[in-house]
């Protein structure tokens, strides 16, 4: 369960388990689509940078985003096909509309680099060094067959339901579905 | 308006109208994608378990999942033509990705079969049993042409927009759009 | 920056930015699906009616919904691309399922009609008459290269993630994503 060496720094309490009392944001994240990713870590980024506590809970599709390149799922013969058919990962995702068979996906990826904007990885990335705290759904995780070493390093735990309920008590819930 | 009779006992509080001011979980489901209930009744199960209030509001393809199976639309063509096209019912619902005419669908229904992990379906139940509040948008069921009857028995309440917001005030709302 | 000139009659404090401390209904629309946009309204005027303060925050395809019917991307090859694929507007908006190369969307505006139901347009006129604040997303603004004239006169502001956090903190938080 690594943890970023700011988010003490930046949260507001020091202590443990703070989720239950103090406000803060508390973002799940249900879609792998890219626009859906890049939306959660730009609320992540700006709630940082005003000193807010961040969590982001990555369920269903939304797992794709942690998944690292070439992540093979493995199980039953379904979980990897599925795992093959679902090939995205946090360096590149699918638009949830405009796709148009990658083209959409490759244009928009420019168009934000244009802008100066950054991808959804840079961005998550960024979140987490400064201190936003990255959580992999369990269920998900063994529903699709993936280990938690198929996952990017910055994911600081893998937890189910229960651990979103608790970081999204008083808190702003934000849902990317 | 049938009420569960588990609802009282879990509840943190026996008393009338509690949803304006105990805190408690509010989803608001507008999809009909397989993913978004079955996410949305994970959400509910855990917060029931740990004694918290959850109301489950469905509006526009959420009511999909209400459905019964073989309802039928009634009123003008254009309402009978989307009750054909849109078969959906509570127990069989599309994906919202990799459906692949149905085939996607069956695929994860299996995979979730064969990890032990229940349906939407059975999973809605049981959250009914614990105590869950499940509403159906009336106007969605105005527009759509269904009646009360085409819907399943486990549904309590029929109901507007001022009902969600009654019930999501001071909760953590969860929309699974 | 536009006010509607109901704001501060229908908001529950006449003082100035608010949104820090009362309670209010903040909605995120990150689509531009027909259905999202009609869903944020129908909460939007049933808090209003309640005396409750919504603001309504477009950021993404959502910020379609703000667009002038004929509005057209500048800047880069990219972006002009975009808009020309991209040409839904306040007025005009595909349905998120069944859109069936735009007979859905048809077929669901008639019947909405036939109902009695104002369309996404008349609803969103109608908030913000009743005060809603209306948000567009700068950044996506600047990403997608149109302008703020590009946008119907009802957007009372644009502006970025900060100011969405702002109005979500303390308030019910429904994203349309």
């Amino acid at each position: 369960m690594q943890k970023s060496p700011l988010e003490n720094s930046v949260s507001r309490e020091g202590g443990a388990p703070p989720e239950e009392s103090t406000p803060g944001l508390t973002l799940l994240v249900l879609s792998g689509d890219m626009e859906k990713g890049v939306a959660a870590c730009n609320l992540a980024l700006a709630a940082l940078a005003s000193g807010t506590r961040v969590t982001i809970f990555f369920t269903f599709w939304g797992l794709n985003l942690l998944k690292k390149p070439g992540a093979r799922a493995r199980g039953s013969f379904l979980a990897r096909l599925m795992g093959v058919l679902n090939r995205d990962h946090s360096g590149r995702q699918r638009l949830g509309r405009m796709n148009m068979l990658g083209m959409g996906r490759i244009a928009m990826a420019k168009l934000m680099k244009s802008k100066g904007l950054p991808s959804f990885h840079e961005s998550l990335l960024l979140a987490h060094q400064m201190g936003a705290r990255i959580v992999a759904c369990s269920t998900t995780l063994e529903l699709m067959g993936f280990s938690r070493e198929s996952l990017i390093p910055e994911v600081d735990d893998v937890a189910g339901a229960a651990t979103f309920l608790d970081a999204a008590r008083g808190a702003t819930v934000v849902t990317l579905a």
